[in-house]
């Protein structure tokens, strides 16, 4: 790239880069009139000043910025595109290298015209924002626009038109956005088979996560989010790693790669430390394979998201019934929310910029207009619920989980009492949690699976554990 | 340990913690006459609330609480432990796991009493604090204390009072720190070997990344700063992996692990990517390794750190004249800070809890009362200006490097430019940056090397590069 050695590489060339950003920004010239500022935000310290996360820029600046500039912003009006950013203060190379200056960034990303951020208060009037999850510099976004900006639990004004319409051009991703998106899932793919390939001698759910992430690491990625390893997959999001691995253990891990340009992937696989699904576990996940398939071939342009949640729901009902876990007719235990015993969250979520794409806006991108979340059991955590549409990313991970604060509440024992069969669940002990995940492109002809290089079957998935740790 | 699976597992048994954080408060209450209430703080978003980042507990809060509590506070006076937390939200056992209640906590902690947060307003009357990294958190504390907190870079009254006391007790670590301390630096060695077994395989920088975080994740540790691992050593905080690796660089590798409890370690080497230092690089790394041996041979009890830095930087510009780089008396080189325009940073500095101990407190810690930065170019960024003491953990880590805006600098050039052999300097040029970092205990009989599992000598990083890749 043109920035040299301070720039991640990407396929994203230069060219390209310039050109994507420019499609973004007519695109939202048609939805909105108004000028539109965004913030890239700053790093975080972890336990002292001098010690920080590693910085994050803000998907919705990173979506028309290209680059993960630190403390910039960029000002968006009738497809222009102004960039503020401050030239490296002087000493800063001896800590932090060569840095690009303004004028080079402002090329390579095809901003009309930069400017140094001192600049940018006289240039932002009457301009829409997002605020950013930086309380320093929600504090700039304000004394800048000269106004409150919109909470994002509470969006309101030209802030609420601008992020409807921000929500309309990323749900639907283009050509530069796919091009990533397919990296990230690449990586995630060999980031889930070396935690596979490590757990035959791993003792220990961190050597899987450490295998995995070291993968994710060495393509120079990150993780899109707090990876999930363990044996306790009944756990939603554990995010600890210390549990010993023991025979007869499934281990879920949910993992997913970010490229450095910030788009991300997601999957999770859930596979027998010991190499062999026992027989109920084989059963089970069977039952969650059928219901994960199922949804992906009912994924293309027009189809509600809510109704792949419902069959899937319905197809492991139907499996949970044939073993005898369940009882009654599938779909009038899917009425009931029985399935939700066992498959407490939706069947997925929207994924690009973020893993949980625009989950910062709430739900204005996951709810069309005027839709809002079920107080139903088996709906209220459904994180998307609109027609799909082609270039949508979303992913599929139906799972099936045994939670013991779901299992043993008095209440649901009560309530489905003789929708389950307690005693024949009891049988099914060995299988604490099992989730299957993958990311799935609408398409004109359908779902494409972006992440079906991993294979979800029980045979290559033994082979995966079995073997490869070998080789 | 009793609470079961929701901490992390580590040598500090129970008792053991519980007896450590004892001794802890007592000698804490040696020094103030006034209750004191530390916060742990909470999560940090990445790009969307709930992506956040690893929750990383205030260092001051973890030092007297032991564990890595959320949004968690102490109230300690006269040796006695008051805990503030609050019990699981219903339904959160369903995303997390079932965790530890109150009371649960505070018998492992050994806290004589334990609150809800709701509590601590009424028991906080007149108490010190430090100021927490967290603005939502400061808050909390302003409002708790009734009062402004001071700021770090301007502590004020009782809680400047607190910050003196607890520098003097964190300046010298205790049983339970050294024992977290040395695993952590066992887990560090561990991965610069796969570091460096890793190289020759791998062609980019972000491999050797990969292969290093991932031995600290497979250890159940986390990295206690951001790793730098580059060709580019010249660049001091580099923080990105991009670079290819090419055969006659030098890849400088600063990765250090940090326990579940917060405990630090901090190791820099230098290895030749191709397995083979070249005759300059190596005749460079005799120089820097002499410095570092030097250094590390005046640790004792007495004194003063800044004469370990100065004479680490005699002995680099010795070396250097024998080299025919500087020109001229080393010791009056040192006093014209011209080995400065090689060794730009200090010779270290403390370690524990933070790899910058306790660098929120700005320089209370690293400098002894009534004694502030030097101005000197060759000695303004010692972060450590103390004479030791026994149980002190500090960082030795000499360097060159060649940084172009320091020897391109006219200003420089001039100054210097008889004390530099500018063209014997140019047949340097595959010398871009060595640094060699070890962590140091200060005892009675002098320096222990914690680190020192990890040799420094050339043959034996050569070794390591070239044949463990093959194991």
């Amino acid at each position: 790239m043109l920035l040299g050695s301070n720039y991640p590489s990407s396929d994203l060339r230069d060219r390209t880069l310039e050109t994507i950003l420019r499609e973004r920004r007519i695109r939202l010239a048609e939805q909105v009139d108004f000028p539109v500022v965004l913030w890239s935000g700053r790093s975080k310290s972890r336990n002292f000043p001098a010690n920080t996360y590693p910085f994050r820029a803000s998907s919705h600046f990173l979506y028309f910025a290209g680059l993960p500039l630190e403390n910039a912003a960029v000002r968006l009006e009738s497809g222009k595109l102004e960039l503020f950013l401050d030239d490296p203060a002087s000493g800063a190379a001896l800590w932090h290298g060569e840095a690009p200056k303004r004028h080079e960034v402002a090329r390579t990303i095809g901003a009309d015209v930069a400017f140094p951020l001192s600049e940018l208060p006289a240039r932002a009037k009457d301009a829409a924002t997002i605020a950013v999850l930086n309380n320093e510099i929600r504090q700039q976004q304000a004394l800048v626009l000269e106004r409150s900006i919109s909470p994002l639990d509470a969006l309101n004004g030209i802030d609420r038109e601008l992020a409807r319409a921000i929500v309309q051009l990323r749900l639907s991703h283009d050509a530069g956005a796919l091009g990533e998106l397919r990296q990230a899932a690449a990586v995630s793919v060999e980031a889930h088979k070396a935690g596979m390939a490590a757990t035959k001698t791993a003792h220990l759910e961190a050597r899987i996560r450490g295998a995995m992430e070291g993968v994710i690491l060495s393509q120079n990625m990150t993780c899109a989010y707090n990876s999930i390893v363990t044996v306790h997959g009944e756990v939603l999001h554990n995010d600890r790693y210390h549990h010993p691995l023991q025979a007869g253990d499934l281990l879920l891990a949910d993992v997913g790669a970010e490229t450095p340009l910030g788009w991300a992937s997601d999957i999770t696989r859930t596979w027998p430390v010991n190499g062999q699904f026992s027989a109920t576990q084989r059963a089970i996940y069977e039952v969650v394979l059928a219901a994960h398939d199922r949804a992906i071939e009912a994924v293309k342009p027009g189809v509600e998201y809510r109704n792949v949640h419902l069959l899937a729901a319905k197809v492991l009902a139907e499996g949970l019934v044939d073993l005898g876990i369940l009882c009654g007719n599938p779909e009038d235990l899917v009425e009931a929310d029985a399935h939700a015993l066992f498959f407490p969250h939706g069947i997925g979520h929207l994924l690009g910029l973020d893993v949980h794409d625009m989950e910062d806006l709430g739900d204005y991108a996951g709810y069309e207009n005027n839709r809002a979340r079920s107080k139903r059991f088996g709906l209220c955590f459904l994180r998307l619920h609109r027609p799909l549409k082609p270039s949508m990313l979303v992913t599929i991970e139906p799972g099936f989980y045994q939670v013991p604060g779901i299992l043993n509440n008095p209440q649901n024992r009560e309530k489905y009492k003789d929708a389950v069969n307690w005693e024949r669940l009891e049988q099914f002990a060995d299988v604490r949690g099992i989730r299957i995940e993958d990311d799935v492109l609408v398409t004109e002809d359908g779902g494409e699976v972006t992440t079906s290089a991993l294979p979800t079957d029980i045979e290559s998935i033994e082979h995966l554990v079995s073997d490869s740790g070998r080789t």
